[in-house]
């Protein structure tokens, strides 16, 4: 007796269903500009850290790198995605032996929305009911376990282009697909992501900047409070860069210009490597 | 400019790579005896209130039952997994306006492992140090995140065939794939599924026939200490029915009978309807 299968209604003939998943997997968003990778060795090594994490193989990263140029080396500005998955695997949790997860590399057109473009506008936030659970195993890398990131998706209205994610004791985490950067009275603040939440590659290039360039940037608890008392808030995302936020729901920020450093860092987020 | 594809290294010509999925779906696996499902309405019901949580469309169930006949009519044993899945989306977290999940419904051959056959063999467990995460939105509903329970099975070894999982408190919750039960002078207890946890169609079963059969079935936070203290400890599950537990890594449970009201559920979790 083999398995059988329907898909809405009509017979598969291929085992390969494609449904079976567990979002067991990673994935990166990279900026391309002049067909190649912005921030690479920055998506490189949280894709590394992930694997650890989820126990797959190290990647092979002359061989991605040299699947991203065969991909993306003719576009002036597009997407890449980049997705490390089991994909279809036997019924139930256990992994087949020697697991090798399926490699897939797209390349997108860049958006067509006018978020994405140049110069960049500044956005307005709301705030996200559906919170973020705690958990430290997953913390940090970008597996593809994203639930309570299309929950949250679903509740944004326009005018507003991101969400805040609060964590289940109400303290600040993140946006739904973006960092968030606090700047208040000279110095910035950033959540620390250690039970939930992505460690975004631009957050972690603002943190490494920040030393070089003698700007302090504190990981610390962000409470409603604080995000709302900030002088200026920016969120940080592979493809926005650093974007300067306007309001978050009703509270509206104080109109100052974006500081010369993050100025440097949107900079700098797309430069191709 | 179109989106372009690599999988491991070859070119996709669709663009349903299948991979771009956030396990943004639900699952079920139901047992299949004489070509019929055991426990439907159950998981009817689960798949129902998944729906609600997700927001997906309320499933039709006339053809989704219809569907079911046709996939397992000549089965006499097999193990149907019905998954609704958003699949392949555009790129970013915000499902396509209208969404329809896609259906697949597969029928299984019935696993040939000593643990699934008749008689039931007692079985051991270990505990788990994968913790569950908090997340009440999505506790109780069997979703596609299950990146937890891929890591908690990954530490299971023989002669463990299945795995305690605890919450963030260290309090137990259930198994990788079965609901937990214990036994204690004279009453049953079975962890509360509010902030983590599938509710296990089975375990439901128990919690309505033991209002129809006069037994008290607690639903009560248990430690530890607790679960070592049961006179008798079981899990539930669809495929497995009720299962007594010999141990739970070092700790030997007494050698006791399964009782009456137990015997009886484990035979009508394969009665098919």
């Amino acid at each position: 007796m083999q398995t059988t299968y329907l898909l809405n209604g009509q017979p598969l003939v291929s085992s390969q269903s494609g449904a079976n998943h567990f979002g067991d997997g990673l994935f990166e968003t990279i900026a391309i500009r002049q067909g190649r990778p912005c921030l690479w060795q920055y998506h490189l090594d949280r894709l590394h850290q992930g694997c650890l994490r989820l126990g797959f193989p190290v990647i092979e990263v002359a061989q991605l790198t040299a699947e991203v140029q065969q991909l993306c080396h003719s576009r002036p500005r597009a997407v890449l995605k980049i997705i490390l998955s089991t994909g279809d695997t036997q019924r139930g949790y256990q992994r087949a032996a020697g697991i090798a997860p399926n490699r897939f590399v797209q390349c997108h057109p860049w958006p067509d929305s006018p978020l994405y473009q140049t110069p960049s506008p500044s956005v307005s936030l709301q705030l996200c009911q559906t919170r973020l659970g705690c958990q430290p195993l997953l913390a940090g890398i970008k597996h593809l376990n994203r639930l309570e990131q299309i929950l949250a998706r679903k509740e944004i209205q326009p005018p507003a282009v991101e969400g805040v994610m609060l964590n289940q004791q109400g303290q600040v985490v993140e946006g739904t697909m973006s960092n968030v950067l606090l700047w208040r009275a000279g110095t910035y603040l950033t959540p620390p992501i250690v039970d939930c939440g992505i460690a975004g590659v631009v957050r972690q290039f603002v943190l490494d900047q920040a030393v070089q360039q003698n700007q302090t940037v504190h990981q610390e608890v962000v409470s409603l409070a604080m995000l709302r008392q900030a002088d200026a808030l920016f969120i940080l995302n592979s493809l926005l860069g650093v974007r300067q936020v306007v309001a978050v729901g009703e509270h509206v920020y104080p109109s100052v210009a974006m500081p010369t450093f993050l100025q440097r860092i949107h900079q700098a987020c797309f430069i191709p490597n």
